[in-house]
């Protein structure tokens, strides 16, 4: 395979035909199931950004909340950078505090390592946005990035549930394009990525590469379907290549929903598969 | 349609080729994924029960681990039935309390509805499954019949979670038979089937119609592919009949993932497609 051009620049998208039908996606399938309102779990970064002005152009401000779920350890910076993307796009804010709720999980287990504890904690978020949705009568939109479910960098019943995700099929570094367009301010773009689960995490030294860098590798082994050896010789590290197309296919699990074993003529799953908005 | 045999009849299954199909189903997801464990949370209903009876014969009892999850207001011959299941089958039992994670939440919100509330209880249980699945490096084994699943009689996130299901292809009539081959005991068999999630709530009650005749129903709507007017001419209430279609429907989003916004041209959900155990 000739890689004649960047892989950089062979991601680019162009944000004036995305964001239309990205805008649409959200109100066409929130409306089309009998809805007309969305919750979005907003951290102050980029992702939840994004998703959340996408929501609010496609229902109005009024048809959109806005949750912010700290825990005791989150970043009180993160919590005033979201406050100020709700107030920037006309959302009200609910705050729920994970931390009471979380406790008693955690301090059973003393010895609980930090990836156990994130994924309570992420998993607490989920059951507050889920009840918020139902308190709102909305549903809850994802923000989870391609870069992301590729890598299965998230929490399974955690940040990856929702009923629809108009960022899921964008890479991280298309989605700061993307909210350059939106208006999302610059320190929120620039802010290095974290899923502040524990003080002092970031996403880039979690993976051991950039976004930058693992968005192109992915690009050419997913969007382009190139070889790991296509990927090596473009000029990329080739134990990172070969860290990122596994992790790609020993996460698929969480892309999948769980396998039921056969017995009937027509099994869930297998031969009793419908679109999501059957009936509505 | 011509329906010479009773329904019933037709959703009888023949329990010696069922059972060891499940049991191998168990082994061989759960091996082949690098795994030798599971756990599974036991409720002291038949479904779990039956669950974990089918685990601990395809991985021994050492391999696998019975969660209970009481809330204050859960039934304490619940909790009775479920430990002596797990004595029966000779599995270890772990006991969490989910009252603390609730109340937080719960009390925050005094009109919450009972479904609101029973959904925080379904979820907050998946979470400690999940985080007692990392310290057993064990996976989550489901629990949710075919009927409950096809009517959407669950939590999504919540019990529906699993990462793999041996009993989802199984009418709940299908399974009564099943337990009473597997050996458990009669009184789990014969009690009237509960998600105990507030004192007094029964399945039943909750669907306005029988197990027995729901799984008829269903049989001949999904597994037969009657029409629903081939079913009211079998003898059924029209009113249910049309009822259970329409749930079926309705919750097809349970058993579905999140759609995602399609931009390039390989999207997660759409064209972007594997096994949930590939690279495995």
């Amino acid at each position: 395979m000739n890689i004649t051009s960047s892989a950089l620049d062979r991601l680019a998208i162009n944000t004036d035909l995305v964001r239309p039908v990205l805008v649409n996606f959200l109100r066409e399938e929130i409306c089309k199931v009998g809805y007309q309102r969305a919750v979005v779990g907003l951290s102050g970064g980029i992702d939840s950004a994004v998703s959340l002005a996408l929501a609010t152009e496609a229902l109005g401000p009024r048809n959109v909340q806005a949750v912010v779920m700290p825990y005791r350890t989150s970043s009180a910076a993160s919590e005033a950078d979201a406050r100020r993307l709700a107030e920037q796009f006309g959302v009200a804010v609910r705050k729920v505090e994970i931390t009471p709720m979380v406790e008693p999980l955690i301090s059973a287990n003393a010895q609980m390592l930090n990836v156990r504890r994130g994924n309570v904690m992420a998993r607490m978020r989920m059951i507050v946005l889920y009840d918020q949705s139902e308190e709102f009568k909305a549903l809850v939109v994802g923000t989870s990035n391609k870069t992301e479910l590729l890598l299965g960098y998230g929490t399974l019943h955690g940040d990856m549930a929702s009923a629809l995700n108009p960022i899921g099929d964008l890479y991280k570094t298309q989605l700061r394009q993307l909210a350059r367009a939106i208006g999302i301010p610059h320190p929120v773009i620039d802010k290095p990525p974290t899923a502040d689960l524990w003080v002092g995490q970031t996403d880039e030294s979690e993976l051991g590469v950039t976004y930058e860098v693992a968005d192109q590798i992915l690009f050419m082994l997913v969007d382009e379907r190139c070889q790991e050896q296509d990927v090596i010789a473009a000029g990329f590290d080739p134990a990172i290549v070969r860290a990122l197309n596994l992790r790609i296919r020993t996460n698929q699990f969480k892309r999948s929903l769980p396998i039921i074993a056969k017995i009937s003529g027509r099994s869930i799953g297998t031969d009793f598969l419908y679109l999501r908005d059957w009936g509505r």
